[in-house]
């Protein structure tokens, strides 16, 4: 069975449209919603901004309450049947959401074993044939096949495979029916 | 340069000492220190003590003072000249243990960056080039060199190197002065 490593935040979890809803609401920013998901936050915001935003991601329950993407369960829960699933978060930075990202995935994951979860710093640490990933800097430091996920800080990226949505990823990875 | 990765308990930090002490004194048991370091604690004890015991691992607090092995600090911080290190503990089935560990990973080791920290369940999605750790099961399913860390779990193995001290791990992997 080939085994197919998943990242967490804005390839299960849609972290990037709770980051935007709080900078819309709590932020004082002459940027709309469209501008929020047309680059990464670290182009669009100021270093000021970016490290208040950074003190909210470290808060206890940032991590709790993040809507699953759109189709993620359904499709993850049919390629468990095809591949050996992990599921990879690079969450060593914000040490408070450990606990959080972990009840996460027990409650919208149930079928993915706690054995098969890591939480880690630098991907390249992790042996797997293929990660699903939204940084390229962690698809570089990989040694197997990365694919994509798009999102807002990625949309220029040539060098990998791409997937837009859950639809994709279980055209790509999927048998035909 | 290569990697090797430390795994934490029995290895980097003294575990068994400190469940051996909290079986000593809060245990209702005929055992004494040599025989709770002469073989598995799955061996020795009753099931009910075994539940009784993971109840404990299992609480706040239990990983944040345990003892680090005899000379890990100073034979870790100079293997970081020669290797690029990773510690991975395989931590997913005790979430509460999660703060505590990073906690005392950062007190003891200060110069292992975050980024270079894994909390996983099955080691097998470790990449790297050697695994020094104390459980066979760990070892089997590791794709690189494993090494054996000597242990009361482990003492009848025969299939892997084995070191029995910080000492010979240095003797191990560092070159000759």
């Amino acid at each position: 069975m080939l085994r197919l490593t998943l990242d967490m935040d804005d390839v299960l979890a849609n972290t990037h449209e709770k980051l935007v809803s709080i900078i819309l609401s709590d932020f004082e920013t002459t940027l709309n919603e469209k501008d929020l998901n047309s680059k990464s936050l670290r182009e669009l915001l100021h270093p000021k901004q970016l490290t208040k935003l950074n003190k909210i991601i470290d808060s206890p329950g940032f991590f709790a309450d993040i809507n699953v993407m759109d189709g993620a369960q359904e499709t993850v829960y049919k390629l468990s049947k095809y591949y050996e699933l992990f599921v990879a978060t690079a969450c060593m930075e914000f040490p408070t959401s450990f606990k959080d990202k972990f009840d996460w995935l027990k409650k919208f994951f149930p079928f993915i074993p706690w054995t098969n979860i890591v939480f880690c710093g630098y991907k390249s640490i992790i042996q797997s044939d293929y990660l699903l990933d939204d940084h390229v800097r962690n698809l570089v430091a990989f040694k197997g096949q990365g694919i994509l996920f798009s999102a807002p800080h990625n949309l220029k990226e040539t060098a990998y495979k791409r997937v837009s949505n859950w639809n994709e990823v279980s055209e790509l990875f999927l048998p035909i029916k």
